[in-house]
């Protein structure tokens, strides 16, 4: 299985996790993975609706942050979100952010598929 | 007293927050004003070593976020922490954020005077 590459635990780093997080997209994502832990999700059924390129960003941001993994499964990829390093690292930071996407508005909701 | 303009509780914004504080430098200030509640602060005293304009970009986007409030005492610029604010709105996330801060390598602690 292949996984793409990301930060190791180590070397998260607290200003890209929070740049990450710091999109209401991005929120949304992180948010249905949260609260779907056994759901084998395929990238391309999140954010359906919006364009591909847009789509691919917001999955490169979040990879490339530490906030989530990417693994290939034949012609699938498979986010998931990266919740026993960030707890490791960042005790309490993501929970504090679900909870608060969890109380916003959900004016994105929408954009989630 | 005169405050400079911005959000009100109602009106923060979690992504602005969340914006305002994947800086490394702006985190740092936080943390000082955190560590610091009883200190009357100047704008112009913290961030000493960056140029007065990067500083000043700093301290519009903590403002504008949410994160801080700026009033004006005669020819200072006193900063504060809006700790009451944030953890009405976003429990946890403040507490979460300094102590990731705390923790993290304090690559940036010289820009600090």
């Amino acid at each position: 299985m292949t996984v793409l590459s990301q930060p190791s635990r180590e070397q998260l780093d607290l200003s890209r996790v929070l740049e990450a997080l710091s999109n209401p997209i991005r929120q949304r994502v992180v948010a249905t993975l949260a609260a779907n832990p056994d759901h084998a999700y395929n990238c391309g059924e999140l954010l359906a609706d919006l364009p591909k390129s847009t789509a691919t960003h917001h999955w490169r941001i979040l990879r490339e942050g530490g906030v989530i993994g990417v693994r290939l499964d034949g012609r699938n990829r498979r986010p998931c979100l990266r919740r026993d390093d960030l707890d490791a690292r960042f005790p309490g930071l993501l929970d504090a952010i679900l909870g608060a996407v969890a109380t916003s508005a959900p004016s994105h909701a929408g954009v989630i598929a």
